[in-house]
């Protein structure tokens, strides 16, 4: 199906997928956790809700997220001060720390996957993901997936 | 951690698993069984370890795509002629017209997914994704992680 560009997302986020997680193995962080990590990182601590509508990660899979870093240590769930009845989800030091580590293992990994690139293909190709990922159209369309599987569901 | 490529193929990966899945609903079949489809459909029967390999799909999962694929009428296994202990993979008449649905099916998800890109992003983005997907380096990379995984579970 490599004639279209959603099936070429589609394989290569799957290959990317195996590549980071197996890559990443060694700080004891898996992908999804991660994710979770880093906008805490970026925006400190932030109610557990809206880091999920954020990451666009469901509720379910966002506590479990959570349930692992914070067996780690590396993030804590404290009461949300704007709203007692809420958690807001906060980094920790050591947190900070996997990060960091996190980041080295994530570059030289970008620069594995992107040995067979120029220096100017590998600036193109990560511009464009990023326009994608930011692209309007997209995120209507997957928010759109995402509320029909919620409804589905409830 | 949109500032490394592997994050964002990871991310755009998942969403557009999503988009693909929640596209092909109506045509019965799943992203992953599809992929299986397709290049039968381009190299008419092929012995089944030879298209696992070619997918770079493991084995287990090869079986359950090519059961749902046989069951809805659309691929058909057979003894390889040139081995008689192995089995060979041929597409069916409705799978081939269910292949035909689903290139339109996809070539639409194109259209919507990359709305907010120009025709020349859009050409770029699909080339050099094509070229990230054929790349040796990313390829044998893959190859080795998915070894370990299968070295693990024997």
């Amino acid at each position: 199906m490599a004639e279209h560009t959603i099936c070429l997302l589609v394989k290569l986020g799957q290959v990317a997928f195996r590549i980071a997680e197996d890559g990443i193995g060694g700080t004891g962080l898996r992908v999804r956790p991660t994710a979770s990590c880093r906008p805490l990182a970026d925006n400190a601590a932030m109610p557990q809700l809206a880091l999920g509508a954020f990451l666009r990660i469901d509720p379910a899979t966002m506590v479990t997220s959570l349930d692992d870093l914070e067996r780690a240590g590396y993030a804590e769930r404290t009461r949300d001060p704007q709203d007692r009845r809420r958690y807001a989800v906060d980094i920790t030091d050591d947190g900070r720390k996997i990060l960091a580590d996190l980041n080295r293992t994530l570059a030289g990994l970008d620069s594995e996957i992107l040995a067979d690139l120029g220096a100017t293909e590998r600036h193109s190709l990560h511009a464009l993901l990023g326009s994608l990922a930011e692209s309007p159209a997209l995120t209507a369309m997957f928010d759109a997936v995402r509320e029909q599987n919620s409804a589905k569901r409830a």
